[in-house]
């Protein structure tokens, strides 16, 4: 089985140029699942219906999200109905919507989990904790795909080793720089620390640069907005064996604009 | 002239590994300056004379520093005399060491910034005015390499866009995982992320996994000691101009045992 | 000369309670000079001109801020040619406004700095060179108020006994929780932690528990109000020597109502 | 009944302290429970056999501590067997030692909790649902106490308001500064922000001011010692209504040495 992860995807340009690659590359891949991060997905702070609908149509078929998950309250209107996206497990019990999903990919049943760090990001209940226990919940499944939102790469790569052979990949999202260490670990999990963000290619994460150097070098406000110009898109495949569920490989994919 | 900046050596696996892999490629590359950060030279924190010395004589000819830095005191005994190893730039008046160096390639004038970043992981001055006052004492120098050394993907990007044009490379360091992102910036700039980390491959971050899973599983504190087992090696080779101290190529050099 | 400094003052209801004690109060123990923090003087979150002339008619004299202070854009229409009001001095050069401010209460020159600290609240420049800085530039004024806007403790004693005996009195901000060590320091500054805030009694800080609980429960957004009801109002009187500016006495002043 | 609630102590002069002014005072105030925060008992860091024994010997009956707990590798050896001894609640299952502790006064059982916030503090689970797990385990008891551990003022007051009407008490500690908030809320329960430190009174949080204030002005490391001289005792006695558990009163008691 054969998975495309494709990181935070920013705003239109994010969208628009994830949409342009899908349809150039799927034909010639032949990707089984294709799931986005589209925590930024919406002016590059949450994601609406429409937003959603638009990662749809072009292919994605599972969004997962990250700390800006509220950040659009039209979000409240369809995430507990659709089926297909995720936010982070680790929040409070009677949050809106769900941690994990579970998909068929033909006859395969694949978990997808979304969970969020703590380190400089967030003050939620263990991601180590929640990760286990939609394990625990779901022995028979031998597919699953871990979104793991987090900053500190000491947080994302101490969940790698710690899911190691019992999951079958661990993707970091949050950092919107793609990381150049996708490896299998020993036990069979597919590992890298972050995907990438599919978005603008000369701003700052995907924002224009000029109000965050503002903000850096003021210590003042300053208006973020999606970046205009060239843009970026970063994934990974990820190749899984059908019947154990281990991971064979694991192969950034990046495209760039010129 | 070439370049050959290696990323955050951890430990005893990690002086030994950068000292093979120098020996071994720079007969092959001849880089015409060769500098690491070895903030985590000794121990996995900080870094001694004993461990300088072992650097410089594999071949380092440049030390950059970092959050590291006074974790081992010896450094005191030398630091203030040393001209090949500098420390974060935006430390205080009067702090031991010196923020910058330069040193002669040829006939050609290096100067190499070494600062740290705020977001996330110190309390520091602006590492943005300190380079800006470097840069603005030695106008007559084109070859200009930096070091940054932050947590936040943000504040290094800001980085590398605030000084594009004006200093050679900017390379980010500290997160220990290296980015996928390296590239010319369109005044001329070389620019990654993050080199990584040259030490023990399969630990977090350099450090055994044990008891790093321990404190984050558990909260309570636990040993953290250098990992044993196979190594990596991060760096990144760049390419500049000899005349214009334009970045003509960056490239990720990386290597694993198996 | 008797100095009256009130603490954060929050929204309408800190603007109008402050303006009614200060009204029944002030005939009576008659203050030389009237200072209040107004950070969160317009519904919260900054200050515009609108509330800062409320608040000079009211009877304070002088303003201070902190990390509220670019909240209401309208600040930036006066915060250049407005004398009476000062925002951290230790943000960097070139800001908005001005870090310290000079004032004749009869014929003593008063100085008036504010800072900000950088312990979970900024990343700006060290308070501590900022505050030595304006210190050098005024020798021959013998009464200066600081007013340190931070959130640890630690770095709040910190200031007050780095600044014993060179300036008149270190008052903190921003907890809006009022302190119970007022005293004075053995070369006679007088100090306080923080003088508590002015506004809403039933809220949380200030504002409406509701939203502050629902986002600290769900980790969700929740909208943030000032809080309505009874109000309290937190200051202290502080009695300096007319010719050493050395403090004779720091005395809470803090009113609930019922 | 009378609770004797005294604020975090600090080495061997808040244990001294602590014990003379208990002494001294006992007899006057007939408190029918004294508890302490002894989270810096031994030498500023943790809290050791030898230490415990020494505020047990002066008449604290209960201890609870914070993010110092694991500091003095000792407390493993009694703090699974010593139910007088209570760390945070909301470690993770499996943590040594327990959250909470139930003691018979007279013939009144009262439930003690410990739990630490998350704002600048520690990365644990939510203090406020381990709180109501604790609660709903205990419906009978009627007499509840709460120390709650933590940096942020918004945080604990979000505290003491979420719980008015459940516990008797809620009492702030960590931030060594005692607050001039103590009240009883509209439901019955007593709080107050912060109980302040025990121990060193012009040290900087009861460590010596040298190490200190040389660590916030060089941001190198330097030497954290407990502070010699004179001390202070910061307290506060809360009578709790017999039948009912409701708060009656609360009112700090310090003592400074002169
Ligand atoms: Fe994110
Ligand atoms: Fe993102
Ligand atoms: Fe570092
Ligand atoms: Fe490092
Ligand atoms: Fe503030
Ligand atoms: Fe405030
Ligand atoms: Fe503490
Ligand atoms: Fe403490």
């Amino acid at each position: 089985m054969k998975i495309w992860f494709i990181g935070d995807i920013v705003g239109q340009p994010g969208r628009e140029y994830a949409g342009e690659i899908i349809r150039k590359y799927a034909p010639l891949y032949q990707p089984d699942l294709i799931v986005a991060n589209g925590e930024n997905a919406s002016h590059g702070r949450g994601i609406t219906s429409k937003s959603a609908e638009e990662l749809y149509d072009a292919g994605v078929e599972l969004i997962t999200l990250g700390n800006h998950t509220w950040d659009q309250k039209d979000l409240l209107n369809f995430i507990d109905h659709d089926q297909r996206i995720v936010r982070p497990a680790n929040y409070p019990l009677g949050t809106p919507g769900r941690g994990y999903t579970i998909c068929k990919v033909g006859q395969i049943s694949v978990l997808l989990i979304n969970a969020m760090g703590r380190a400089f990001i967030s003050e939620l209940d263990s991601p180590f904790r929640a990760i286990d226990e939609i394990l625990l919940e779901h022995p028979s499944i031998h597919h699953v795909l871990v979104d793991f939102h987090a900053e500190a790469t000491s947080e994302k790569l101490a969940m790698g080793w710690y899911l190691d052979g019992r999951v079958s990949a661990v993707v970091g999202t949050h950092t919107h720089v793609p990381t150049n260490d996708a490896r299998i670990l020993p036990q069979g999990t597919a590992y890298i620390t972050d995907l990438g963000m599919t978005g603008p290619r000369d701003g700052i994460l995907g924002m224009d640069r000029t109000g965050v150097l503002e903000r850096m070098l003021t210590h003042r406000p300053a208006r973020f907005e999606v970046a205009a110009g060239r843009r970026q898109f970063c994934s990974v495949f990820i190749e899984l064996d059908d019947h154990s569920g281990k991971a064979c490989s694991i192969e950034p994919f990046l495209q760039y604009e010129e």
